[in-house]
């Protein structure tokens, strides 16, 4: 026998109107209901409509007493597995300090690389534990943490075995993700670190079911998309999805690369142009914005504005990081869409929630509509556009996640 | 008989060196104790260094295991009584309408004021109480609130009353502010509105104590440096220190009425060029910086930097308003701070401490030294510079303001 919870004494209720990716113009087009109700059976939505429409048995009423409603978020792109801290890099920046005297200095990426390696499985799901409980807080009810700060297939499949462990502390769906990051300095290397990844790593995190994509970061200092492809066929005969890094710092051909071999996503592009946007407006892969590494670093946003122009497939996501996005909520990317990447409030909302379901490769989350996980969130404003516009602050006053409230 | 509590377990103690403000390189110079301990005696610090060095009697004791601690900040800068909302415009700005389009569908600043002045007093101070809490949370145990969204001396005086009350609402120390924000719209009304804000409306309330300063939007749609000046003498006759809004859009020479007036503060500073910096370089008027505006609008950011680097005193605050800036967090301001303004992590703490307090008037807080506010802040990391690098998240564990711990 099931029990069916009304949710009501919603003031408005503003979700993307149908599950999976949403594109260009009809990324702003919401549904909209005033004093709605959801009914919830289980884990998921049975019902959403208006309040007097409702028909069926109530087991259980929430009243929300005028609140908004607004589906869960999706954090489709963090790395929030690391050890160390870079505070002195932090410091050094705002000193003029290049990245690259930043390195030479042992600081950098690959310091996190070092202290990451140091430590054990258990230090680091509980070091990223309440990182993820940051994100869960801001309103993420699915997501993605990457491994990447190894480096070597040991040490990756070290993170991707604490990204596992995280499940055991959270509410949250973690979707794990392979990131094949930083090659070997020395060029000399390269070759059989790839040749590694292909063979033993990729192979070995799918044999496991440690991950469920790759990722590849494609930049001038890392890998080319010449050997993006080579990753990428390893993942495709391992049976998985690929996403990338692309055109952070420099427009090397990734944009391209990606789309051809059909890329579930490709994250940051703040250095995209013409070509790329174009690519991206008629493609399928989602284009996800970055917008914390814009404000921690000062560098160009992403043209998200443009991208949806294109007809492109926009998502937001944190990119937490120690050293590029130390940003732990995932609300707070949402809004700075709206600020730094040119997005409407309404265009941001479908970009956090069923469009950053998408980059994951789900269309059960990020809308609510009947069939759909009750992942939502309560606000503690009337009007749903709260959840966009406030900074600084939560937004959010009460979480759901598969019909489950969490205690915040 | 007093009671001593010792606070230990201090991985990090960071602090400006001495009360009161801090000028350009001394921006920088913080106290900075490992292992440290604190005495506190009533609402008051007895006593701060190694914790090996505390020889006095500990009647209560609270171990941090740990944690870095830091003076709890001030926010110089809010405009947290207000009614009505701004999505409209925050929606209408994303899809490019200009402010002057705003203000001619019935938005901007305007309807914000329509919506104050209809409210009643109590409606006011239900409404600015959250976001209060909010500022405490994030860090605040000192904070300026104004009035400005009333159009007559009776809508003003409701809203100070409203701050006022405040004070029944929150353990902060509350600090209200008169400001003579917009004149009115038909210029043949302005001399009469001028005289009423100086012949009656300063004089009241500083008769009810209820204002702790005057402070005067000088922009060019506003009043004039002339006007300021004015308005600046009938405060001084009430017994009133002074501050202006500056140079937010246009230089119109603001700065140096304000230093040669002796204002305690100037602020935003957005359009603020050589003169200007030089002018504030060698003045006792504090610069405060607000960027929250420059993240919610896009506009430039005041130059931090170059007015540090002058020998400038600078502070930063939140500016929490509907209309430019909806940033709950003091904590973040001093984040943002940081990536918007060019300062320092260690300019910052000072910035968003010692020299926020000083904005206000107040060298009792914002320094841990013995003899201030036992007002501070536990961080939940073993290093201070956590409080300035988070991004999105609250970095603080704990809240003392006035020797007292703070439920959060």
């Amino acid at each position: 026998m099931t029990t069916t919870t009304l949710i009501t004494g919603i003031s408005q209720l503003a979700t993307p109107p149908t599950p999976g990716p949403r594109r260009g113009a009809a990324m702003g087009d919401l549904l909209q209901i005033d004093d709605a109700a959801i009914a919830i059976v289980g884990a998921s939505i049975d019902w959403v409509g208006p309040r007097q429409e409702w028909t069926g048995r109530t087991d259980r009423e929430i009243d929300l007493q005028g609140r908004a409603v607004i589906p869960a978020l999706t954090d489709p792109h963090t790395h929030a597995v690391w050890a160390g801290d870079r505070y002195r890099d932090f410091e050094a920046r705002t000193q003029g300090a290049s990245y690259e005297a930043i390195l030479a200095a042992g600081g950098g990426i690959r310091s996190t690389v070092r202290a990451t390696a140091d430590a054990a499985v258990t230090t680091l799901t509980a070091l990223a534990a309440p990182r993820v409980a940051a994100l869960v807080a801001s309103g993420a009810a699915t997501i993605e943490v990457k491994s990447g700060y190894g480096f070597d297939p040991d040490a990756e499949l070290r993170s991707l075995e604490a990204i596992a462990a995280l499940r055991a502390t959270t509410a949250a769906r973690i979707m794990p993700t392979l990131l094949i990051h930083l090659p070997p300095e020395n060029l000399a290397d390269r070759p059989a670190y790839l040749r590694a990844v292909c063979e033993e790593l990729i192979p070995e995190a799918a044999r496991q079911g440690l991950a469920a994509a790759v990722d590849v970061f494609i930049e001038r200092e890392a890998w080319s998309p010449d050997d993006a492809v080579t990753i990428f066929a390893a993942a495709k005969m391992a049976g998985l999805p690929i996403k990338a890094h692309v055109d952070q710092f420099h427009a090397i051909g990734g944009v391209a690369a990606c789309v051809a071999h059909g890329a579930l996503s490709v994250d940051h592009l703040e250095a995209s142009g013409d070509l790329e946007i174009a690519l991206l407006g008629s493609s399928d892969t989602i284009a996800t914005l970055l917008p914390g590494v814009t404000l921690h670093l000062g560098i160009t946003a992403a043209p998200g504005r443009r991208l949806i122009d294109a007809g492109a497939i926009v998502a937001v996501g944190t990119d937490l990081n120690p050293g590029s996005s130390p940003l732990f909520s995932t609300q707070q990317a949402m809004a700075l869409a709206v600020r730094l990447n040119g997005l409407s409030p309404a265009e941001a909302l479908t970009a956090g929630t069923a469009n950053a379901a998408a980059a994951l490769g789900f269309n059960d989350t990020g809308a609510l509509i009947a069939g759909s996980r009750a992942d939502l969130l309560v606000l503690a404003d009337q009007d749903w556009r709260s959840a966009v516009w406030t900074l600084g602050a939560s937004p959010i006053e009460r979480l759901f996640i598969a019909g489950q409230e969490m205690q915040q």
